[in-house]
Formats: C-alpha cells, structure tokens, sequence
C-alpha cells in the first residue's frame, strides 16, 4: 500500500535531522528570493489583482503587496511569483521545481496556523520528500509524456505539507490526496506562457483545497496511489519498483543527497554546466571578451530539450537559449535579472557574440534530462583554444553556491520587492528561522511592500 | 485550427433558434431541481463550510445557504450540490453530466454580471454545444481510460459559458481553454466517493479562474486542441476526424439532437431503460407485487457497467444497484429521493423482492455505454411471463418526461432545500425565465433559505 505508507510517513515524522533542516533553511532562503524577485512580474501582478478582486477574509499575507486573503489564494499568488522568473530551485529525482508550489503551502498555512520556524522547516522538508520519491516512482514517461511534473507530482507535495502542519491523521491525508489526484493538472504544452507558473500556483492552491476538504471529512478514493489504475498510470507512468522508493523515504533525504539545485543565474538549469564552465575557463585563461573567436557548446542527448530558442529576441526566449547565456556572461562578466530583460537580449554586442556561440551535439548513447548530464564547453582565441567537460551542476550539492554568494542572489532577488534596509532584515531573519517562535512574523515582513 | 473555430462559435453566437431556448429551460428548471434536493447532502454542507469560511466578497448566491460568495466559489459549491445526488442530466455525446459544470457557471456569472434569463439560456446553451462536440472528439478511449468528462471536457464548456457572458474576444477564450487546460483533472478513480461531485465542481470553480485570469491578459497555449501534443491526446483521445464534429456547431445543437437525457429517478441512469419498461408490464398487465416470482433484467456488454453493487447495503449503493431500483419500484410502485436513503435499501421487504431480481449479460457483439442500448426485462407470474426490450431511455427525446411530472420532480427536490410556496414561486419564475431582465431575481429565490 504505496499511498498508505508515503501517508504514514507524512504524519509520523515529528523532527528533522539537523543536516536536513539546515538545507531546508537555505531552500527557504532561496525561494523566498525568487519570490520577491518575482513579484514584479506581470503573471505575478495578474495573479495578485484576481486574489484582491475575489476579497477573502485576510489570513496569509501576499508576498510583494499590502494584503493578506485565504491561505489557498496566498499560496496561489505567491507560488506563482516563485515560479515566473525560473529562477528557483530545481530537484532531479522530481524532475522539476520542487519548492515552486510546496514552500508557499508551508508559509501560507504555516501562517494560518501560527506555526514556529522549526515546525515550517519540517513540513516543507516532508514535501520534498514526497515530491523527490513520487518524481521517481512516477519516472521519466510521465514528464516526456507532456506532463508538468512541477505542478503535477507538486501537488501531492504540497498536500502533505498542509496535512503535516495540519496534524491530519493518515486518513485524512489518504483523502485529500485523492482530492488532489482530482483537481491535477499542469502541462508541458503551457511552457513559454504564464501558464507554466500558474500551473505551479494552481497546484500550491488546489493543495490547500484538498486538505482542507478532506480535514473537514470530504471522501475521496483513499488509496490514489495504487492499484492498476493508480493516479500515476492515468498520468502517464510507466511504473517500476515503486516499493522500493518507498523504502528509502528519509533515508537518505531527497534534500541532502541528491540535494537542490540552485540557480546561479536566472536562466534554464540546462544552460547552467556550460556557464560554470564558461567562468572557470576565462579566470584560468584570463580571457578577454574580444580575443574569443568562437566558444564552442556541446549537449549530450536530452540535456537541453527546453533550450529552444537559437535566436531568442525576448529576455524569457533568453532564458531558454543556449546561446545567449553565453553570449551575455562572456560580455559583462555576470549574470543576473537585468540580463534577461528584452533590451539586454537585443542590444547589438549580444547580438554579435551570439554569432561566435557555436552549439553541437555530443554523441551519447545515454539521454540525460536538465538536472542530470554534463556540457562540453571551449573557448577559441589567437592563443589556441580552451576547453573542459562539465559533468557537475553548478548550485548542486557537488558545486554549492558559497553561502556569501547565495545570500548575495537573496538580497539582489529581494530588493525588488523592498528596500535595501527591509531585504537585510529578513536575511536576517531568514538565517535564524529555525528560532522563530511564529513564522508570522517572517510572512509579515515578506508580504511588506517599499 | 480547432481551437479557434471552437472560439468563434462560443464568441459570435448571438441568439438561439426558439426550440434550443426551450431545451436550455427545461434543463435550467431539472438542473436547478436537482441542485436544491442536493444541498442536504453531507457533500455540498462540506463545500458550503469551505467557502463560507474563505468569507469571499457577496457576489454570486451560493445555493439553499443565506451568504453569497466570490462567482468561482458559488460555482463550486453549487456544482458540488448538483451533481451529488446523480439526480442532474446524462448528454450521450459528452458521456457525461453536462450540465453540472455548466450551468452553476452560467448562473454564478450571469448573477455577476446582471445578464438577463435569456442571456444566461444562451450562454449555457453554447455551453452544452461545447461540451457535445468536444465530447465526440475526445471520443471513447479518453473514458475508458479512466477520466471523468463531465469534469474534463465539462471545464472547457463550463470556461466558454463564461467566456460568453463576459464578451470576451477569440483570443481572451482561447488563453483561457490553455489555463483550464492547466486546471484539468477528474478521474473515474473517485466515482463512488463524494468526490465525484467534488470534480464538477473543481471543473466549474477552475473554469470561471480560468476565464478571469485570461481576461485580465494572463497568458498559455492559444491552440490548446490542435496539434500533436493536444490536449486530448495528452489525456488518452484517439481523435478521429475532429474537423467534422466541428462543422457541425449549432447544427444541430446537441441541446435538441440527441438532446438531454433527463432522470425519471434519482439512479444511475443504465437503470433507466429496464424501469421504464417495467413500468410500463406493470401498468399493461396490472400485476400485483404479491404475484411477481421473478423479475428478469438482462444488459448487453457495457451497458451496466456503473451498476456494481448487486447486493446494496446504503442509499448510495442503491443507486448503482441493477437489483434494487427494480425491487423498490416494484414494492413502491414509484422510486424517489426517499427510496435511496440507507434505511429504504435495509427493509426486509426490499431485500426479499431483490432475491427475485435476477441479473443477465444479453450476448451481444456491441459494446454500449450507459447512456446508448438497450435493455430487456420480464416479469414471472403464475399468469404468464411478460417481456419487453426497451431500446429507448426514459426522460430522452425519444421518450420525454412530460411537462407536468418534469415540474413534479422539480418540486419533489426543491421543497429540500425551501417551503412549498418558496418552490412554487421559483417554477414560476423559471418557467418565464426567457423574459427575466435580470437572473440576480432568480438567484436570490433560489439560495433562499427556508
């Protein structure tokens, strides 16, 4: 009984070990950043005018704005303001954002709850666990299927994690995530659309709906996860050694081994081995800008299906490009969000350099995904020509971003949303939540606007 | 190009011919009906706790309660309470509930919005023509495979009903079927569970975010039915011919040919054929319940597949009982809400007239669904055995319910949720629907209390 034992999990697990609670905290950390980097976005801004406009009694504060509204409309807006930048986390075992739709649940219901920091922590990092073992037993067919694993593995996610902060018995979780199976969508065909982060969104909301339906005895089929015509098959999966996933639930945590991978740069995580590289070739080589020739980027097979723009002319087309990544690193040195924006993409030396951006096909009899793989990468000057082979994940538990650095991308991410002044503050705040008495206060200072 | 032409028709569409406006009334009056019996039922007081509790700003009336509530969650509560008794219309094309979805959706808008009787006819109207012809393009497989339409294709015809009544533009429908699109599940997993109702009404409430967040100017996918990654396929349709169905928008409307099929009883609609005609031996040769020593009822492949339960223990398994409805009737001489309560189904004296019921496969090389076949009975006395095969269903065009039972059950299921005199007023006023200059009147009359 899959569905019973991954409920069991959920409801019995009262701690965290305390390397799993300290990467749950920088997860917390960086999606928290994304968010508020996020806001600012027209899908985000939308999203936030249709929750102001339905008016729900004020409960969990809307990141970016001045008010507060229904957890599960709280957790609708604010996931897709983690999601809109594809800025935030990745996971491989999900095969998708693991904290786009479960960390605005753990926040927003969180804060309904007046949970501590510690109980926050534990709930998201419970989600994770789901997310990362249900990615696998739902395995690659799903996702190549057309099937947005983000929103659709997510949604269970997110349901234990409002069950977990619930105290929901394990039949009540049983319920809602057959509430949830029934309420799931979230497709691949949305990508390149506000769509892709409203299907996060709908899914942190529709987690909400379902549990609290279920908390309030609201019946569903109660073992959604197995049987010949389990959710899964209907999905899209081709199912193999479920059993087995399940098993290793918290042995190891999916958030210490594999571990997230953070963004380094607001751009597709497939893009990411090659700029890693890219970086370490010119400090090695003391590379300048206009001595490059050529640079040379090669992809195994699969590990850069979503890079599809070869001529991107928007900054969101820059993001799913191969080349122009490259292209903007190689110029200014750095990523961040002002080089994805519409006018950074067409400014004539992007152009230019693109031209030298060379993209190849590495032959390999194995196909990777985004998060799992490696990028041949070389850079040709009058010098002679520089190369490597990239096989680890910058933002990856194998090539961690620097603590300095990432609380960098926070504070770059946060003044967006806030003052210079209020980001420092909930850094601070944010490094010391596992002793925060009550995450409203926290929600409170992420929901501030100027 | 599917997807647009689909658009057009929903946007261009301006008025009815008379006889698809008289079918949209009769469905408004059952639909309505059907949805008052159902607001005493634990599932919709579970669905009203929820979104009273949300505590929306009043805009739509939320159905036999006394608050009024954001349109997406009136819909839902009000989907939920017209689909939960399996009481609301069968539409063969749709294989499927279509007015669940639909018509909350219209009346829920339509109250926002002030629209006139006739304008809420008409917007429903198109509704139902959506969810006929996309019915026929998703076809079978997409069923057996283990959807629920009534909430899979009912979301897309539930978002064109209030893409109509908004006057949105091609464009604005055409995002909002890519979010609903995103929004989209049901699973025949939850049938027998209250979850059933639960995804008429995710797919009512997911329809009108759908439409607002389109409108607002949120993007997705602007062609969500063609090509070869489509929606439908993505959910299991072998499409064939898709083109034709769509050739054939308004002509005829589905609402008039096949038209509804509207339940005599509050079952499973298989049961239907096979009561009807029993009726009908019972009446032509006057038997009596004392003479009858067995009642004989035979089903070709497929066309009881929901009737599951031979030996019945509660109301709801009485429902989908091939056994019991026959007994009821028989012992009864009628069936209504108040035959399928636990205690109904618990009397010794159904249980000894079930004993008489025997069961059969009729060898057939065809396979029906539940709302196309037919079904042979008989009745054993000592004078004789009498037969039929009745190869049409009660309460379809082909064998109508007459006007005056039709306001009969109206009745029957309003006076659940209000007095007498409050239900007589609002066939009444049903009955005129076509010149309400505004539906809020109707609206009201119908969430009244008491």
């Amino acid at each position: 009984m899959l569905t019973q034992q991954l409920a069991r999990f959920v409801c019995e697990t009262k701690a965290l070990p305390g390397e799993v609670q300290a990467a749950a905290k920088v997860a917390l950390m960086d999606t928290l950043g994304c968010a508020l980097a996020g806001v600012t976005e027209p899908a985000a801004r939308l999203a936030r005018e249709h929750v102001a406009e339905m008016g729900a009694r004020p409960v969990a504060s809307v990141w970016g704005a001045n008010f507060s509204t229904a957890p599960a409309e709280a957790a609708f807006a604010n996931a897709i303001a983690t999601h809109v930048l594809d800025f935030d986390d990745t996971l491989s075992t999900l095969r998708g954002h693991a904290s786009a739709s479960t960390l605005p649940v753990a926040l927003a219901v969180g804060e309904q709850m007046g949970a501590s920091g510690k109980q926050v922590l534990l709930a998201y990092a419970i989600g994770i666990e789901v997310a990362g073992k249900l990615g696998r037993i739902f395995g690659d067919s799903h996702y190549l299927k057309g099937w947005h694993n983000t929103a659709t593995v997510g949604i269970f996610a997110a349901t234990a994690v409002a069950a977990h902060l619930r105290g929901d018995s394990e039949q009540v979780l049983r319920n809602a995530w057959g509430i949830a199976a029934a309420e799931c969508g979230g497709i691949l065909r949305n990508f390149g659309t506000m769509s892709k982060s409203f299907q996060s969104g709908h899914a942190a909301r529709s987690a909400i709906l379902a549990e609290d339906m279920a908390r309030r005895g609201f019946t569903a089929n109660e073992a959604i996860f197995d049987g010949n015509d389990s959710f899964q098959r209907l999905y899209g999966a081709e199912e193999k050694n479920a059993g087995q996933y399940v098993q290793r639930l918290g042995s190891p945590w999916d958030l210490v081994q594999p571990g997230m991978n953070y963004k380094r740069w607001p751009c597709c995580y497939c893009s990411h081995r090659g700029l890693g590289g890219l970086l370490e070739l010119i400090a090695a080589h003391q590379i300048k800008p206009d001595e490059i020739e050529a640079v040379r980027i090669g992809f195994p097979p699969g590990a850069d299906e979503p890079l599809v723009y070869n001529d991107p002319q928007t900054g969101l087309e820059g993001k799913f490009s191969a080349q122009y990544p490259v292209a903007a690193l190689v110029i200014d040195g750095r990523l961040n969000l002002q080089s994805f924006t519409d006018k950074a993409v067409q400014r004539p030396a992007a152009r230019a350099m693109m031209k030298k951006v060379e993209r190849y096909r590495v032959a390999d009899t194995a196909v990777y995904s985004g998060t799992v793989g490696y990028t041949d990468i070389a850079v040709k000057t009058p010098r002679g020509e520089f190369s490597m082979r990239v096989d680890k994940g910058p933002g990856s538990r194998s090539w961690p971003i620097p603590e300095r650095e990432h609380q960098e991308k926070f504070l770059s991410c946060a003044v967006c949303a806030m003052s210079a002044g209020k980001a420092d503050h909930l850094l601070a705040m944010i490094i010391s939540v596992d002793n925060l008495p009550d995450i409203r206060e926290l929600m409170t200072a992420t929901a501030l606007k100027g």
